[in-house]
């Protein structure tokens, strides 16, 4: 299905290169060499991460070549927070290292249309001065929806480029750029070629290797003619994957017989962006005579591009809105809809907590989990499960049976991608750290010795002259950008960190007021506290706090202005001490004093 | 190993059944029969778990018969907090059902020494009236130490009976209970057969198939000629694991080949009741001549107990103390600790943070972590592992490596069991509520229909007359007790909402100091804030915020006191719209007025 999808939607498009096809058809004398001679001894490519070598999420690699200062973008990918960002909404890129240098951004290139590739463009295009974007066919529409959705009207302002030919060379600046196919579990996913005077990048973005007979496999041994030296940038969060993906044939042939034997609605639970697995069983509920609603905000605008662009074809007929699928019979009905991670808000969730207008689940209902688990997650889903496995009798989730495909290569599909491209110099990115070490063991593995392997960090600055490659000892500003709210945050630490702590051991506000003229309480102290302790059961606990800091504000220098950081500060540490031996605990303490 | 121990050990242990023995030790006519028969028609056994049904951890059953009134206890362990229980240290299972019953309890049985068993224990015991304890000899011994360490002298206190037979039957008022073997990863676990009038209770406590042929496995058939009918109780955390799990002989293999062929140091991490893996550790490091020292003050007494009871045996010499390992050549020294789940204070966070007074990790070191990751810790296993991999080259983890294998059985297992016993009844219990439903459906394939199978929740009834079984509507409290701080707590869901609410957005003070006699503000408002937004950055809202509540006050009708509902309602309300709408957060606000 994939491959006439291929050859049918895009009839203009060229397969780079594949099993059946053969290979070769990308040779350098395609690129016109136009880079001034006299300066190439001190021309350099610098390859700066600046976010998604440290965690999975945030992806954008900004490549600079100097001297003309061109810039091209990779990516620009949100992330979802971490354990003890509190409150934090997610995360996107911190492009300071761009501040100035707006003019030189030649163009921002996106590898496929996931989240963590694309979710930070809407908030940071605007910031570094709109220049152009690039990227296939659906990748580009989808941002633009995903714009439009941000701010009415502001799609049509983005500047874009849609790349529908591997062939296409694009000049810009000092870079020629060139996609390549690239498989991964959603349509359209390109790989980059970005070849300078310097150095040729080869940048597959999220990749994995078919292991499916009757899907066509991508093969990269064109690669390794490219113009040397080349570097290989390779996506590695499946480096510790030691055992083989779970093939999509056999996904999609046990979600199959789910769905054919059913004895009562299907309710399936993905990733909103999983496309390709959608058209599977929009494809399958068409076979079995099924209709299909689906749920979800996301996951309906994004089947509606992919519709849209002639990427899913079914009969309209079979597609239904959720209002109405009580006017069918249980065993016609399939739902897909987002909230396989728990998400609070998403469909599956509300369904589960009995929030949803449409739907509860029944016993007889299938609910399939179709999809990984993100990290962090996993009590969350948990719980989602339990709640689920309340309500119906045949809840499926990877743990009992393999209803969800990686889209991320194994360890084998490395090894195999590193012989093929053999590239002069390899670079594991878009990963965890202890990931991007496992993938440069793998290149040892493969024969690659140190010196010719880079393993980076977020703000990591990769100087590649003729002369040689090395890590620079300069980093570039990559501190988190939080998303928390309306909007870009002005988040900082701080707030992070007093989150933190309320989170642990809630607070204490203790308000002295003072009389000026006496210096002397005016009354008891006002005692507030959140958090910390079950107030009602604790007066006794609460009555000594008071009496407590009657005897501090009574002990206190009446020279010592009432306002004095010394006086706070004491009321802090005596009060912290004491609660701290009654109750083991270590609220935050704050307190007032008010003069009247 | 593992079998010269059980019979060099314990001479005098018999060992219950297994393949070389051959079975049927146990017979119905061990057993005198001393209940009254004219009673029986009304009598009836009460099965009730308290905890550990509906989660992992703080696993806790009651054994009540009625209308004796005798009660025998399983376990009383503690639950790691979740994820929205902010503060919470853990969990311990709420015992309200058995106040006023505390003299009717005849026992408490431990079937192990894991902390999901045991770890209540020393602050539920004095609860309920300090019953007598019964358990395999580790276990209490295991639990001996921990009382002692909870608070000095008080372990000589705890009644304890010691099972080293398992032969015995040991008569508790209506009970009749007698141990039995069962594999599991720490040594001496033992499953429980309690035998009433009306049912006989077969309860493994965790376990699972041994799959290596150099161990002895144990095999269950004698249980299926217990007293009918019967009930199996099966601990279900392996029903979802639908591999076969990893044998100990391949872990063990795996950890072998990394201890002798280290070019530097081995640091090993694991959970500290880990003993038998400690143990076969220990025997390595003996057999390559290197040198063991021990870290995590939890470890050391766990061994400590284990080798006086002579459950490790090796030459004393190869044990350092972790301040010598300086005086040896790396590649003799061998550490085993704990902190592989990432826990902030243990020793593999310590040494990765550097702050560790005698280790820093060196390139050469060969890290390992020999631990399943509890679900919830995910991030933080992985941010671990991440600075250890920046620290250490030789870093091996289940991911890339079988160097941990699970005590808990796989779906074959059950089956396997559920055959062997071949129970007039099932209940899965002791796991997630899904997991449950999963080791349901195992007994389903096996042959069990609905009506012989019991899927309980924390506090369900379950009442096994003569005439039948069945689960009453009604369920005892279980709501969880939370440990926060210095001992059980009052911690109330109101606390831990507000912490939730504090962590997610933070909190707004709002102070207004108001004249008695005029009615009106006296000065400025004061605003504490803390984890909302960054005030520096902020100051225009925080005077927005503090001119809103001038006129708030200003706007108030005379004749309401300032203290009424009413008012801080409306402060309340209306800055939490406006706050919400100037930044998309929803800090708690606190308003405070203070007369003078």
């Amino acid at each position: 299905m994939q491959k006439q999808f291929n050859q049918k939607q895009n009839p203009g498009r060229r397969i780079f290169s594949s099993r059946r096809r053969g290979s070769g058809r990308f040779v350098n004398s395609n690129i016109r060499k136009n880079t001034p001679k006299q300066k190439s001894k001190d021309e350099k490519l610098r390859i700066i991460p600046l976010g998604g070598c440290e965690e999975v999420g945030r992806n954008m690699t900004v490549f600079e070549y100097l001297p003309t200062g061109d810039i091209i973008i990779l990516d620009m990918g949100m992330q979802f927070p971490e354990e003890d960002m509190l409150g934090v909404d997610y995360i996107i890129p911190n492009t300071d290292y761009l501040k100035g240098k707006e003019k030189n951004i030649r163009a921002v290139v996106f590898t496929h249309g996931h989240l963590d590739h694309t979710g930070a463009a809407t908030l940071l295009m605007d910031k570094i001065g709109n220049p152009l974007i690039i990227g296939s066919r659906l990748t580009v529409h989808m941002l633009q929806a995903r714009q439009e959705d941000y701010k009415k009207g502001s799609a049509k302002n983005l500047k874009i480029k849609l790349v529908d030919s591997y062939d296409k060379v694009i000049q810009l600046g000092a870079f020629k750029l060139r996609l390549f196919k690239v498989s991964h579990n959603i349509m359209d996913s390109a790989g980059v070629i970005l070849e300078t005077p310097t150095m040729t990048v080869i940048h597959p973005g999220d990749w994995m290797l078919e292991n499916d007979p009757d899907r066509e496999a991508v093969n990269y041994k064109a690669l390794a003619r490219l113009k040397k030296p080349t570097i290989l940038m390779l996506e590695s969060i499946g480096a510790t994957h030691t055992k083989e993906r779970v093939p999509e044939r056999e996904m999609y042939k046990n979600i199959e017989k789910l769905v054919s034997e059913a004895p009562g609605r299907i309710i399936i639970g993905t990733f909103s962006s999983m496309i390709e697995r959608v058209k599977v069983i929009l494809e399958m509920a068409e076979k079995y005579g099924k209709k299909v609603a689906l749920d979800g905000y996301s996951m309906k605008t994004n089947i509606e591009i992919a519709k849209k662009l002639g990427y899913i074809k079914f009969n309209l007929k079979i597609l239904i809105d959720i209002k109405q699928i009580h006017n069918f019979p249980d065993n016609k009905v399939v739902v897909i809809c987002t909230g396989a991670q728990g998400e609070e808000n998403a469909v599956l969730a509300r369904i589960a907590n009995g929030e949803h207008r449409q739907i509860k689940f029944k016993k007889q209902d299938t609910v399939i989990f179709s999809s990984s688990v993100i990290p962090g997650n996993e009590r969350t889903v948990q719980k989602l499960k339990d709640l689920i496995y309340r309500q119906s009798d045949n809840v499926i989730h990877s743990e009992i049976m393999d209803v969800h495909s990686s889209g991320h290569a194994s360890v084998e599909d490395f090894k195999e991608v590193i012989r093929q491209i053999s590239p002069t110099y390899f670079m594991p990115v878009y990963a965890n750290h202890y990931m991007l070490k496992e993938a440069a063991k793998l290149a040892r593995e493969v024969g690659y010795t140190n010196e010719k392997i880079f393993v980076p960090d977020n703000g990591s600055i990769l100087e590649c002259k003729k002369t040689g490659v090395k890590m620079l000892e300069e980093k570039a500003m990559t501190d988190p950008v939080f998303v928390d709210g309306l909007g870009v945050s002005d988040l900082q630490n701080v707030v992070l960190r007093d989150r933190q702590i309320l989170s642990e051991d809630g607070m204490l506000v203790v308000i002295a007021t003072v009389s000026r003229r006496t210096n002397k309480l005016i009354h008891n102290p006002d005692i507030i506290s959140r958090g910390f302790v079950y107030l009602k059961e604790n007066k006794i606990l609460i009555e000594q706090v008071r009496k407590k800091i009657v005897k501090i504000m009574a002990a206190k220098d009446p020279k010592l202005p009432l306002q004095d950081e010394y006086l706070k500060n004491k009321i802090r540490n005596d009060l912290g001490q004491f609660v701290f031996s009654k109750t083991g605990k270590r609220p935050m303490i704050l307190p007032v004093v008010i003069e009247v």
